[in-house]
């Protein structure tokens, strides 16, 4: 059990917190970088420059590329999860778990382009697909299959359904904020409360009736914690 | 209404033969390169470098980038939905329609892993949602729903559904390939016959009951005929 960390100049060494400060500026020109173009597409010199640090300098921190991504994909989804799971840690209905992480997921996509660009480009990677948030929605309906809340007869199926719905509706609102009218054209209906939509499309997919369905996906949604981190300041370019 | 084009040595005067021939390998390269890395990280460069094409001959072809990719992207696409088109022209209930190309494009993807990574790329993007295979279930949808076959009372949502359903499954089809004990690990089913256990659930969140679905996720599915392609060849490395 380590001492919380402290940001405190007068008890934080001056090497000490000139180190963290360079490595949280590679970290969040890492996760701009992969946001825009994905990972394949960023190499270390890229991160190293839009962070303004000499090139040698990288591996003081980080002994490769996939280690950065690791930290990234860490900070950006493990820590969310966590915090969902706190929000989430005292609501008794699976339904409910299902309907506040579904919407907080979307609403935090549309809040936070760049985390919502990134969401695209990393949750259908085998590694998203495995970990992250995936693995907690996973948990998520197993506990509502076990619980007898969720009809479910194809587990795996139910599961890539309602990742599937989240992340799609992730990319149609992102659509949308680029171009208003060119999504949804003949669909008849708009586009307002994708993520409570969204979420009672997964709820009804998981087998809850579909007015049911809609009204928990509707109630009122508590909001999310997330720790304070480098990475999720948007200012940033 | 010009003639069709021919590929007979005899009638093609040589010069315009070259010139296809160097058009497709650019058309060749420039899938190969964005499926594995995604249109933003690919360069003119590297495209003619790849197909063995001097730099500025690349514009006796396309005028951009934006061209040569728009190109790639109707061949990959809309190719194979005029393909399904034919295919399910005769059929008649709309919720087979939905089945057969929902099974088709999956299938697609894993017998095509180039197909799949371009397909789980560009699918999700603004261009994909509102193009290619989108527009096509976005109708097939609406066409059930007209017909009272399908019932949906949110069809953007269903649309968003469907397709997230399908790119997912896809996704999940690819992670298991590379990792078969990965994904699927706790859920306690077997990742066997995704494409009709995707078509199931697709048709079950269009409102057919889960019996019904399975049923007609399972038909016998008739082969697709793709025209043969420069891009439709998965060897070329």
């Amino acid at each position: 059990m380590s001492a919380p960390r402290t940001p405190s100049a007068e008890r934080e060494p001056r090497g000490a917190r000139r180190k963290r400060e360079t490595r949280d500026r590679l970290l969040a020109a890492a996760y701009r970088l992969i946001a825009e173009r994905g990972v394949d597409a960023v190499a270390i010199n890229e991160i190293t420059e839009a962070a303004d640090v000499g090139f040698g300098s990288f591996y003081n921190h980080f002994p490769s590329k996939e280690a950065i991504y690791d930290e990234v994909f860490r900070q950006v989804f493990e820590e969310f999860g966590d915090a969902l799971d706190r929000l989430t840690s005292t609501v008794e209905d699976p339904a409910e778990v299902i309907a506040v992480c579904v919407r907080h997921t979307i609403l935090r996509a549309r809040d936070e382009p760049r985390w919502g660009r990134f969401f695209l480009r990393e949750s259908l990677t085998p590694r998203g697909m495995t970990g992250g948030l995936a693995t907690r929605l996973q948990r998520d309906i197993l506990n509502g299959v076990a619980k007898k809340r969720f009809a479910v007869g194809d587990p795996l199926m139910a599961m890539i359904m309602a990742g599937g719905t989240v992340v799609s509706s992730v990319a149609a609102q992102s659509a949308l904020q680029l171009s208003p009218n060119g999504l949804g054209k003949g669909l008849g209906v708009d586009a307002k409360n994708l993520a409570e939509r969204a979420a009672a499309t997964v709820l009804h997919g998981l087998g809850i009736a579909g007015a049911e369905a809609s009204r928990i996906a509707r109630r009122r949604l508590p909001p999310v914690e997330t720790p304070p981190s480098i990475l999720s300041r948007e200012s940033s370019s």
